[in-house]
C-alpha cells in the first residue's frame, strides 16, 4: 500500500467513543495540537447499549470529570431524556445521578463540542498500524495509507479490536451493533508485544414501544427538582419523559433453563470473560435461581424515536429464544423486537502493562483507555479517556502529569485498581471499590478537583474564580455556624419540636445543633437569622460538612496516612530479583506492575505486610541509590 | 448455522436506505403485514453523499412520491436547513425545489415515522440467502439464522453489495461509509442466476466549517418564501441556513494533472462504471479541460454539526491529493479535512431482469429497487422503492399492479427506462430522459397521482376530498376566466401598460389576455373582479394551465398516441424466435426485456420500428392465441 504523510500533531486520540471523545477534548484543551482518528463520523459517543449516563458510582465519575473540564457532565444535562438522584433517603457518599440520555442527540452534542474545539482537528479514518521507534511512538499508518506523526498518541478502540458478536450458536466478525471490527490494529497490537484477554460483554433486546401495553407496568418519573451533572450547566430540561418497570416471573425463567444449552455462555462457545456486575439474563436465573423475579426496566432510546431499551434482559441467547422471553414479560407478550440482544467478544490490554497515568509501559507515549483497558461502561470509559488526555498532552507540552489518587476520585480509584490489580473480567466501577467513600461524594466533586483543574488548564479563569467564590462562601458559613450561639427561646424550641427533635437545655453552637440528625442547615439557618442568601449548593456543603464531620475528619486522617505511604516512592529502576526475602509471587507481581510508590505496591494482590516492609527497609536502606549508580 | 422460524409476513423489505424505506411504509399502508430488516437501525435513510433532496428532475420524482403518499416529502419539508425553487425564471416544466437536509434529522425522522406505522415491523438483522420454492420467493434466511417467511420480498440493499472502496491506490472491502459490505447476500444473489455489473459512484471530502474562510466565498441564501415538497405540510421551517459557492482554479486542475497517475479511475484500478452525470473533479477536469473553472458549492451536513459538504470535489484521488486540492480553493486553503472523498465499487442487478412492476422475471414475487437495480440517487431510489413496495403489497393482497406510464410521472420514466433499456452506468434521473416534460411538472404532481394513490389505498379519504376540492377550484377559475370578458376600460390598459404590453383594441376573453406573456393570474383576476379568493397554488394551476394551453395540449395529444399502443399488449408467453422477419438483435433484446407492450417494444435501443411493424401484425393476426393453446 502506497504511503503519504499526512500531518503532524502533538496528540493522536484513536476512536471517538466516550474514552476517545474525552480524549481528544482533553488534550487540545491542554494546549496540544490534537487529531482524533475514528473509523466513522457518524458514530462519536454512540451508546451501543443502555441509554443512560451516571448511577451509582459512575454518577461520580461523571461529576468528577466535569470538576476536571471534560465533556461528559455538559453534553448530558443538555439532552438527557430523564434525570434522576438516587439514594436520597441514604447518605451523602451514595447519592448518585442518573440520567436517560436522547443517544442520538448525545452524539450529535458531542460531535458538535469536538468540531468546535480550538485545538482539535476530527478525521474519518481507521488505525492499522503504530509507528514506534526506538521503543516508542511516533505516530500511526490508517487505512488508506496515511502517515500521521504525533508526540503521544491515545488508543480507545473499546471492544473494536477483534470484535465477534455472538447469539446463540453463531458468531461473526463484527464491531458493536454490526459495525465494522478493527482487525489490523489487534494483529498490530499483539505483534508490538501487548498481552491482551477476550473479554466479553452483553446487551439487551429494543424493542418498539407501540407494542408495549403499559398498563401492565409501573411508571418511574423523573425528578420535579431540575438536576445537573455539570458545575457549568445552568438551564435545565424540564419536559422528562418516563421509564417503565415491569418483572421477569417463573415464565421467563422456565424459557431460560429449556434454552440454557443454546446459550453460548453455557454451550462454551463463549471464551471471553464477562462482566460479573452486569450479568445477562440467564446468568442471574442461574446463579440466583431461587429469585422469583428480576426487575426490567423499560428506557427510551429518546425523543425522536419509538424504540426502548429492555434493561434487565441482557443475553446472547439465539433470536427465537429471546422472543420467547419478551413474550412472557408482562407488558412485553407482544413486543416488537426491534434489535436482538447480543455478546460481543473482544481483545483488551492487561491494564498492568500500564503506569497510572495510563502510559503503556512498553511504548513510550502511547496512552491507552477505556473499554480497551478492561473495563466496562460509559463512565469508566470517560474518565480514563480524559486522564489519558490530560496525560498524554502534559507530557508533549512538558507539563507534570496527572495522576489521581484513590482519595482524590472515583477515577482514581479506577485506574489505580487497573493498573496495580489488574482485572479477570471488564471491570465496573462500584461504590465498593472505594476506601474513601464519604470523601469522594457526587456533590463535592469540584472541591476535590477544581484546583487541580485550573492548575493543568483544564478548567479557565472564570469557571475558577467562581468555584473560590463558593468555597469561601462555604469556609465562611462553617465558620459562622461554629461560633454563633443559638438561645434556647420558645422560637427555638418550636422549630426544635416541629422537627421531632428534644428540646434545649441551654444555648448551643449553631454547628453543634446542626449535627443532630433531624436538624437541616435550613432550619439553623433560620434560627440565627443568616442575613446572606446562600445557593444550594452551598447549604449543601455546610451541612453534609458539619453533620458528617467525625467521620470526615476520620477518613482525612487515613488519607493522610495512605499520602505518606504514596510518598515514599520507588524507584522505577529498582530491580526486584536482586531484593532477598521477597516471597516469589510478590517479586513477580511487583516486576509485572511496577508500583510507583510503597502504597501502591501494598494493593498489589499477592504482595504481603512483610513484603512491603522488606521492600521499605530497603529502599530506605538506600540500597537503590547505590544499584542505579 | 443453526435456523429458526423468525415470523411470516405478506412482505418483507432488505435495507432501509431510500428505497426500503418507502417501500417498507407504502406496503405497510396498502394492508400487507410488513417486515423491515436492515443491517443498522442508526442508519435508517442515511445520506452518504450530499445532504440534499430534489433539484432538477430529482425534485419532481420527491413531488411525485408524495402525491402517491410516500414519505420522503414529508421528511424533508420537516428536516430541512434550506429550501430553493431553481429556475423560477424558466418554464414551469424546468422548475424544480431542491433542499439542503439536516443529514442526521431526516433519518431521524424517517426512522420515527416508520416506526409508528402501523402494519410495519422493524428488525435489524443481515439478510443473507433467499428462501426459493419453484422459482418463487418463499422468504429469507438472516446472519443468525432467522428464517422469515414472506410472500414477497423487496431487496434495496444500495451499494452494498460486494462493497469495495477506493482511494488513492486503495481497495478495501466495506459498505458506504466504513460500514459492513454485504457480501452473502450478492453470492447468494448470483447463485440464484441474476446477471449483475459492476458499478461505482463517489463522494467529495467533507470539511469543518470552522476552518473555512467564509469571506472568499459567495453565499447561497435559502428562498424567502416558505415552500415544501410534501401536499400534506402546513408549517414552514423559517429559520434556514445558507449555503457558499466558490470556484476551483487553475492551481487545482494542476494538482489533478500532476496527480492523475495516482486515480483510481485512470489507473485502471476501479474498473466498476461511473455516473457519467455526476463526474468524479478528476474526470471534469480532464474531460472539460478548457474550463477555467468549476462550482464548488460548501453545504452544511446540518443545523448541529459544524461538518460541512464539499459539493463538486466528487473524487478518488488518495488522501494527500485530496489535502492538496482542497489548499488550491478561495475559501478552503486551511480547511480540516474531516471525512476523505472516496469511490465506492459494487454489484447491481441489470435491471432488463425486471418487469416494470419491479417484479424479478427469475423469481416470482421478488422485487429489487433503489441503487442496486443501477440507478444513483436517492430520489431515484426512493421513487423505485415506493413502486416495489405498492407493487409487492397489491400483489399479495390480490389487488392489482401499479404501473406508471411515462405520461404519468418521471417515476414512470426512470422505471421504464431501467426495465426497457437497462443501463451502462450508474442511472440518474434527467430532464432530458423525459418526453412529456410539459405534463410531468413540480406543480401537478398531484393532479397526476392522487386520483391512483386514492385508489390503491395509499392516500386516505380526508386528503382525497381536499384534493377534489383544489381540482374543482381550479376548473371552475379556468371556466370563469374562459367566459368573462375583460372591457378595454381605462383600469384595463393601465395595468396592461403597467406590465409592459400593447393596449387592449376590443374586450378580450380573460382566459384569452392571460395567455400574453407579461401577464399574471393576479393581474387578471383583478380585472376580472374574481370574488373568491384562492390559494397560491389553485391560481398557479390556472395560471399554467391558460398559459401553456396549446403545448400542453400537443403534449397530451401524443400521450394519447401513446396510450394507444401502451394498449396493445404483447402476451407475455410470446416466442420471439417464433416470429420470421424480426432482425437478429431486436429478437434478443425482445426475449431479454419481454415488453408488456408494443409501446415498451418500441423503445428498447436496437429495435427499429420494421420489428415493430411485423410484431404488430403478428399479434393483430391472433398468431399467438394460436400458439398458446
Ligand atoms: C454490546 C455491548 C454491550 C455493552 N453492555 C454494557 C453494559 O451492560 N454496561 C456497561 O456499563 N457497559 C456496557 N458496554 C460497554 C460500553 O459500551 C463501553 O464500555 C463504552 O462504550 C466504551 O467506550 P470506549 O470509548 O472505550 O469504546 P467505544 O465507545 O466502543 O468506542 C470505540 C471507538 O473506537 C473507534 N475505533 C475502533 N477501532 C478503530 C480503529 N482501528 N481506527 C479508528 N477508530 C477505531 C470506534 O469507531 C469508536 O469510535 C457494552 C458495549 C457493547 C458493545
Ligand atoms: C459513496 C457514495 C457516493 C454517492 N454519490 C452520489 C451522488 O453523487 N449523487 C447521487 O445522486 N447519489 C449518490 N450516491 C447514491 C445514493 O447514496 C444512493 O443512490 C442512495 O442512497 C440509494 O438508496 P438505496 O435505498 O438504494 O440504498 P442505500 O441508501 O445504500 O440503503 C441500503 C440499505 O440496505 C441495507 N443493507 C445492505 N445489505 C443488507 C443486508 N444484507 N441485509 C439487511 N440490510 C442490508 C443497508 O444497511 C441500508 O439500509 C452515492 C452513494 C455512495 C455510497
Amino acid at each position: 500500500m502506497p504511503q503519504y504523510e499526512a500531518g503532524t500533531f502533538d496528540v493522536i486520540v484513536v476512536g471517538a467513543g466516550h474514552a476517545g471523545a474525552e480524549a481528544a477534548l482533553a488534550s487540545a484543551r491542554m494546549g496540544a495540537k490534537t487529531l482524533v482518528l475514528t473509523m466513522n463520523l457518524d458514530m462519536i459517543a454512540f451508546m451501543p447499549c443502555n441509554p443512560s449516563i451516571g448511577g451509582p458510582a459512575k454518577g461520580i465519575v461523571v461529576r468528577e470529570i466535569d470538576a476536571l473540564g471534560g465533556a461528559m457532565g455538559r453534553v448530558i444535562d443538555k439532552t438527557h431524556i430523564q434525570m434522576r438522584m438516587l439514594n436520597t433517603a441514604k447518605g451523602p457518599a451514595v447519592r448518585a445521578l442518573r440520567a436517560q440520555a436522547d443517544k442520538v442527540l448525545y452524539q450529535q452534542e458531542m460531535k458538535r463540542l469536538m468540531e468546535e474545539e480550538p485545538n482539535l482537528t476530527l478525521h474519518q479514518g481507521i488505525a492499522e498500524e503504530l509507528v514506534v521507534e526506538d521503543g516508542k511512538i511516533q505516530g500511526l499508518i490508517t487505512q488508506v495509507g496515511g502517515i500521521y506523526r504525533a508526540k503521544s498518541v491515545v488508543i480507545t478502540t473499546g471492544t473494536f479490536l477483534r470484535g465477534e458478536i455472538i447469539i446463540g450458536d453463531l458468531r461473526y466478525s463484527s464491531g458493536p451493533n454490526n459495525q465494522q471490527p478493527s482487525i489490523k490494529l489487534a494483529e498490530n497490537l499483539e505483534k508490538l508485544g501487548f498481552e491482551t484477554v477476550r473479554f466479553k460483554t452483553g446487551t439487551p433486546p429494543r424493542v418498539n414501544s407501540n407494542s408495549i401495553d403499559y398498563s401492565k407496568t409501573e411508571i418511574q418519573p423523573g425528578d420535579d427538582v431540575p438536576r445537573a451533572f455539570s458545575y457549568e450547566t445552568t438551564e435545565y430540561i424540564t419536559d422528562q419523559l418516563p421509564c417503565w418497570l415491569t418483572y421477569t416471573n417463573e415464565q421467563t425463567h422456565q424459557v431460560i433453563d429449556d434454552n440454557l444449552h443454546l446459550s453460548p455462555m453455557y454451550s462454551g462457545m463463549i471464551k471471553g470473560t464477562g462482566p460479573r456486575y452486569c450479568p445477562s439474563i440467564e446468568d442471574k436465573v442461574v446463579r440466583f435461581n431461587d429469585k422469583p423475579r428480576h426487575q426490567i426496566f423499560l428506557e427510551p432510546e429518546g425523543r425522536n424515536t419509538r424504540e426502548v431499551y429492555v434493561q434487565g434482559l441482557s443475553t446472547s441467547l439465539p433470536e427465537h429464544v429471546q422472543r420467547k422471553l419478551l413474550e412472557s414479560i408482562p407488558g412485553l407478550e407482544k413486543a416488537e423486537m426491534m434489535r436482538a440482544g447480543y455478546a460481543i467478544e473482544y481483545d483488551s490490554i492487561v491494564p498492568t502493562q500500564l503506569w497510572p497515568t495510563l502510559e503503556s509501559k512498553r511504548i513510550e507515549n502511547l496512552y491507552t483507555a477505556g473499554q480497551i483497558n478492561g473495563t466496562s461502561g460509559y463512565e469508566e470509559a470517560a474518565g480514563q479517556g480524559l486522564m489519558a488526555g490530560i496525560n498524554a498532552a502534559a507530557k508533549v507540552l512538558g507539563k507534570e502529569e496527572v495522576i489521581l489518587s484513590r482519595s482524590d476520585a472515583y477515577i482514581g480509584v479506577l485506574i489505580d485498581d487497573l493498573v496495580t490489580k489488574g482485572t479477570n473480567e471488564p471491570y465496573r466501577l462500584l461504590t465498593s471499590r472505594a476506601e474513601y467513600r464519604l470523601l469522594l461524594r457526587h456533590d463535592n466533586a469540584d472541591i476535590r478537583l477544581t484546583e487541580l483543574a485550573y492548575a493543568i488548564g483544564m478548567v479557565k479563569e472564570e469557571r475558577y474564580v467562581k468555584f473560590l467564590a463558593k468555597k469561601e462562601r462555604i469556609e465562611e458559613e462553617i465558620k459562622r455556624l461554629r461560633g454563633i450561639m443559638i438561645k434556647p427561646n420558645e422560637t427555638t424550641q418550636q422549630v426544635i419540636r416541629d422537627a421531632g427533635g428534644s428540646e434545649l437545655k441551654d444555648g448551643i453552637r449553631g454547628a453543634y445543633l446542626l449535627k443532630r440528625p433531624e436538624m437541616t442547615y435550613d432550619m439553623i439557618s433560620q434560627l440565627t437569622a443568616s442575613t446572606v442568601e446562600l445557593e444550594d449548593e452551598v447549604k449543601e456543603q455546610v451541612e453534609i460538612h458539619i453533620k458528617y464531620e467525625g467521620y470526615i475528619e476520620k477518613s482525612l486522617q487515613q488519607v493522610d496516612k495512605l499520602k505518606k505511604m504514596e510518598n515514599k516512592k520507588i524507584p522505577e529502576n529498582i530491580d526486584y530479583h536482586a531484593i532477598s526475602g521477597i516471597a516469589t509471587e510478590a517479586r513477580g507481581k511487583l516486576a509485572e506492575v511496577r508500583p510507583l510508590s510503597i502504597a501502591q505496591a501494598s494493593r498489589i494482590s499477592g504482595v504481603n505486610p512483610a513484603d512491603i516492609s522488606i521492600l521499605l527497609v530497603y529502599i530506605e536502606q538506600g540500597k537503590i541509590a547505590k544499584i542505579s549508580v
